[in-house]
């Protein structure tokens, strides 16, 4: 197998720099997006349809699907379901397919379709994610979703984390990648506390914020990985996992 | 005086994303476009003249001025100066206006005409630069122009190194102000052999990019501020510097 690369794309807003077509994108949005599909996935929803706009989501939603709107952290009115990872572990959400839009992470998916392939990453599911693309021949590009086009913290931190975990086998050879991973490597050890101090903490600085983000930088709670196909995003078990 | 905020534009490409009106912007392209640009008027040179495309560059050459031009990092054929720190050392430059465009640090300049002032920084004036922010009553935002919309090392590095010395004056409240710090604390002891493998350095591998980085990193050579007045940068000395 000829040698891989990794680079990160630290936010949305740089992604027309990039050339996704052969590689693998993994979509970063730690606070909250990506770690509400993962556990959405992993308890037993069908397929999540990532949408960018309100619009498009309550169009889905007005065709009878569950419907999932976050904007600026908090949940839109109107919809069914917020941005917290524990509202998609409730009985209501099992085998139901959602229309999500949020800020930032679904933003990021649809500018990233021109890759071979687009997954979700988080830390609750980050070692499937490291082994899917161990499994598979393309480069890899992860892309932080970020903050309304701003570089944020636990993105670029879970960048570096899959870095630390792939650098074998993947070259990380841009100086992006090599700032995600000095910076997980000096965090590492007290990812927590470096969240807690992070703008999105601060922005939203309430107990069921704290309390998600506590749940958000568990490691290695789920073993699916969320892939798009054909516009939704079902969980995937890595062959071997 | 109010609490100041200082915060980091990783790229020219984000740079949209900020509102600069009441900021002073710190332009940074520490190989090489600011490092020769200090260089430059610390030796002597009267004033430079910062555009971004080579035809206004040319257009300025044939009105009689020396015109330096840089793309891809070489020197661009026609013009009389290329982007090494030493060219700027030599007696020609005395006492001349210089016409210059660089591929990201003149563009960086361009982009940040809305601040309140630009100044151009570089390890060889870091003091001079912290000591002038620190006199005057705006917030600091420190534009690194990266390479061709992507972030750098050693622009980031600079970035961090500023904050690390006017972090009691200026709050560095956002997540790109921590991770430009966070990567600077990790490799202030080494950052000649970090910026050495950088993408900058492997992209223009030879002997004479080698000594201009080490050049670029050496610390407090010069005491001036190259200042942008009336579209031209001229040497300011720091009050009490």
């Amino acid at each position: 197998m000829h040698q891989r690369s990794v680079d990160v794309c630290f936010t949305p807003e740089l992604l027309h720099l990039f050339d996704l077509t052969e590689s693998v994108v993994v979509v970063i949005d730690i606070l909250r997006a990506t770690s509400c599909m993962t556990t959405a996935l992993a308890n037993g929803v069908d397929k999540i349809i990532p949408v960018a706009s309100l619009e498009e989501c309550a169009a889905l939603k007005a065709q009878g699907y569950l419907a999932a709107a976050e904007r600026n952290g908090l949940k839109a009115d109107g919809f069914d379901l917020g941005n917290s990872p524990f509202s998609y572990m409730e009985d209501r959400v099992k085998g139901k397919t959602i229309a999500m839009t949020t800020t930032n992470g679904t933003l990021a998916i649809s500018r990233s379709l021109s890759a071979r392939q687009v997954l979700v990453g988080s830390f609750l599911n980050i070692s499937a994610v490291v082994h899917y693309l161990e499994q598979q021949p393309y480069h890899a590009v992860l892309v932080c979703a970020g903050w309304k086009g701003m570089v944020n913290l636990e993105d670029t931190l879970f960048a570096g984390a899959v870095i630390s975990r792939i650098k074998e086998t993947f070259t990380p050879d841009t100086d992006a990648a090599s700032i995600a991973l000095s910076l997980y490597e000096s965090h590492q050890n007290n990812l927590l506390a470096v969240v807690k101090k992070s703008q999105h903490a601060r922005r939203l600085n309430n107990l069921d914020v704290h309390k998600d983000i506590e749940f958000c930088l568990q490691h290695d709670v789920y073993s699916i990985v969320p892939v798009l196909q054909d516009g939704a995003l079902t969980g995937a078990k890595p062959v071997n996992a």
